[in-house]
This record gives C-alpha cells, sequence and structure tokens, in this order.
C-alpha cells in the first residue's frame, strides 16, 4: 500500500468510529424517549444523516445497536465505582446517583429500557437480568464487609439490604422523573443508608 | 318500543358491557407485554376477535384505552387498601405487594408502563405524575398518624420515608419480574418498614 493510500484509509477508519460513536449518542436519546420498542432505526438514521441501509452498515441490527449503547453505559459505570471497599464502595454509589441527577437522559433510558426488558422476548431481558444479579453481589460484598468493618449495623441482613438498595435507586429514578423538583434521589438514599449505619 | 324490541336492545347493551370488559383484560395483556407505544391496537383486536375499525367503536383511540386500563387497575388498588389509617394502612401496602406476587401480568403493566410515562410526550405522563403525588401524600400522612400514635420512631422523616417506601416497592417489581426465585418482595419491604419502626 503506498503512504497516500494508507492515509486514506486510516482517514476513513476514523470518520467510521467517529459515526460509530455519533450513532450510538443518538441512539441513547431515541430509546430514552420513545423506548426500544417504540423507537426506530429510521429516527435514529435520521438523527445522523444517514439512510437506514447506512446506519445497518455500522451496526448489523437494532439488536445490536441497542446491546452497545447498554455494554458502553454500564463500562462508564462501573469505571466511575472504581475500587473502592466497604462503606467507602457503598458511598461511591451515592456519589453515583448525584451524578446521575446531571444526566436526566441516561437515567430516562434505565427506567425506559429496565421497565421494557421484563417481558421475556425483549432482546434486553438477558442483559437486565445479568446485571442486576451482578449488582445485588457487589453490593452485597460491600454491606458484609462494612459490616465486618463495624460500619453497618450487626442486625441487618446484608442480602436483602442489597436488593432494597438497588430496587431504592431504580424507584427513585422514576419519581424523579416525573417531578424533579419534589424528589430529592440523594437525599433519600442518604436517609436509607444512615438506618444502616452502626 | 315493543317488549321484544326492549329485550333485544337490553340484550345488545349486555354484549357490548362484556365485549368492552373483554378489549380491557386483552389490553392489559397486550400493554403489560409490549409497552403502549410497542403494543398496537391490531394486536388487541386480533386478541378478542375484532377487527381495528370494530375495537373502536367500543374506544375511541388507543389513548382512551391505555386511560380506561390505568383508571380500572388504580380503583380496584386503592379498594383493597380500604381505610385503614396510621401503621395499620402501611401495613395494608405490604398486604397488596403480597397480593401482588399473584398477579406477574399487572404488576408487569405498571412497570412497563411507568417506565414509558417518563417520557413528557407520553399519553400516561399526566396520568403517573398525578398518582405519584397522591401516593406520596397517602403514605406521608399514614407514617405521620403512625408517628404520633408512637408507631414509628420519632426521628423518622416522614415526607422523605414515603417516598422511599414507594419507590422500594416500584424497584422491587423490577428486580422481582426479572427474577421472581430469588427476589422476595414483601420479605424486603417488612425488612425496611422493620427500620421505620419506634
Amino acid at each position: 500500500m503506498t503512504d497516500e493510500n494508507a492515509r486514506r484509509v486510516r482517514g476513513s477508519y476514523r470518520k467510521g468510529v467517529a459515526k460509530r460513536a455519533e450513532i450510538l449518542r443518538r441512539a441513547v436519546v431515541v430509546f430514552a424517549d420513545s423506548g426500544y420498542r417504540g423507537g426506530s432505526l429510521k429516527e435514529i438514521a435520521d438523527g445522523v444523516g444517514l439512510t437506514q441501509a447506512g446506519l445497518l452498515h455500522h451496526f448489523s441490527s437494532k439488536e445490536q445497536l441497542l446491546a452497545e449503547v447498554l455494554d458502553e453505559r454500564d463500562s462508564a459505570d462501573l469505571e466511575r465505582l472504581g475500587d473502592a471497599q466497604g462503606w467507602a464502595f457503598i458511598q461511591s454509589v451515592t456519589d453515583q446517583v448525584r451524578h446521575n441527577t446531571t444526566v436526566p437522559g441516561l437515567v430516562r433510558l434505565y427506567a425506559t429500557l429496565s421497565g421494557e426488558a421484563v417481558a421475556e422476548d425483549h432482546p434486553a431481558h438477558g442483559f437486565f437480568t445479568g446485571r442486576y444479579r451482578r449488582i445485588r453481589g457487589l453490593m452485597a460484598g460491600a454491606l458484609r464487609t462494612a459490616q465486618a468493618d463495624g460500619d453497618v449495623a450487626a442486625g441487618v441482613d446484608v442480602e436483602t439490604a442489597a436488593v432494597s438498595l438497588i430496587a431504592l435507586m431504580d424507584g427513585l429514578q422514576i419519581q424523579w422523573l416525573l417531578d424533579r423538583d419534589t424528589v430529592d434521589m440523594p437525599g433519600a438514599l442518604d436517609d436509607f443508608l444512615g438506618r444502616l449505619r452502626a
């Protein structure tokens, strides 16, 4: 390959990567607004100046697009949690919730998709089932460590507290999205965590 | 009107009422499975042996059908709550959650629709915003009475506890629908309420 050709290939590759990222950002908005079932590939394609055929050149199907949206969001969230342990980990979760109040579009994405995905034939059903199991495990582990460290009261059932902590965060998102001036997500979470303290 | 004609009119009215009820039951199933945006009038009509035009003879639009589904469910739930006060009211909520474990289709209906309805242009957006405000008011009132009766600890902020109690129930439904053998909704709720006690 000549230098000229190599440059051209690299340039086109970079453009492809940028377009993929643009499509993913647009898909987040459309799925958050209309859900996966209600949102159309056409709407996403229109939003980034492509035809549907052009979009399918970057992602092989609507399902694949959904899967990549979810994977990317999850990686970003997990990175933010870092490698804190015990009570410090639990506190980093409240930081995450505080951060979420600045990104209502993403909160809406999860609220809409997790609601839809309870249907067994939904393409993200397996993703959400696995995700909740993983997060329950993480939370229960952190609470157990915090209990051993004397940061969580001895009487607390850590498995139940893990389920409830995650449920509380999910439910708060729904009320917050409907009524942002009334519902204080980080405040309610702190209140809940305060009652777990030793 | 002759007796014969009157009988015919009454018979046709009764059939109309029965058909309406059948359509509503079918709409619950379709909206629970596919959401409001993903579920189609055609699918509902097919399920009750009607054409779409035939269905629209009973309900003027898909939106009206959704509104009646939600109104009917809400009335049934409120009836079950009865007129208990204070801590007895809060306990009747855990009875409702226990009852919910026997009607997964209805739980799915609420999980799917409330997730969708966070979008401002969703036809049930106003319904859910109003419903949450009403339920928060009911819960905060019952918790305040329970606190005055000495059933809830003096340090509990009843407004925050009301938001959290409702959020917990909503979030538990998502996890339960995805993993029924693992997630114990009434157990997690009892655990939460136990920590509010005086």
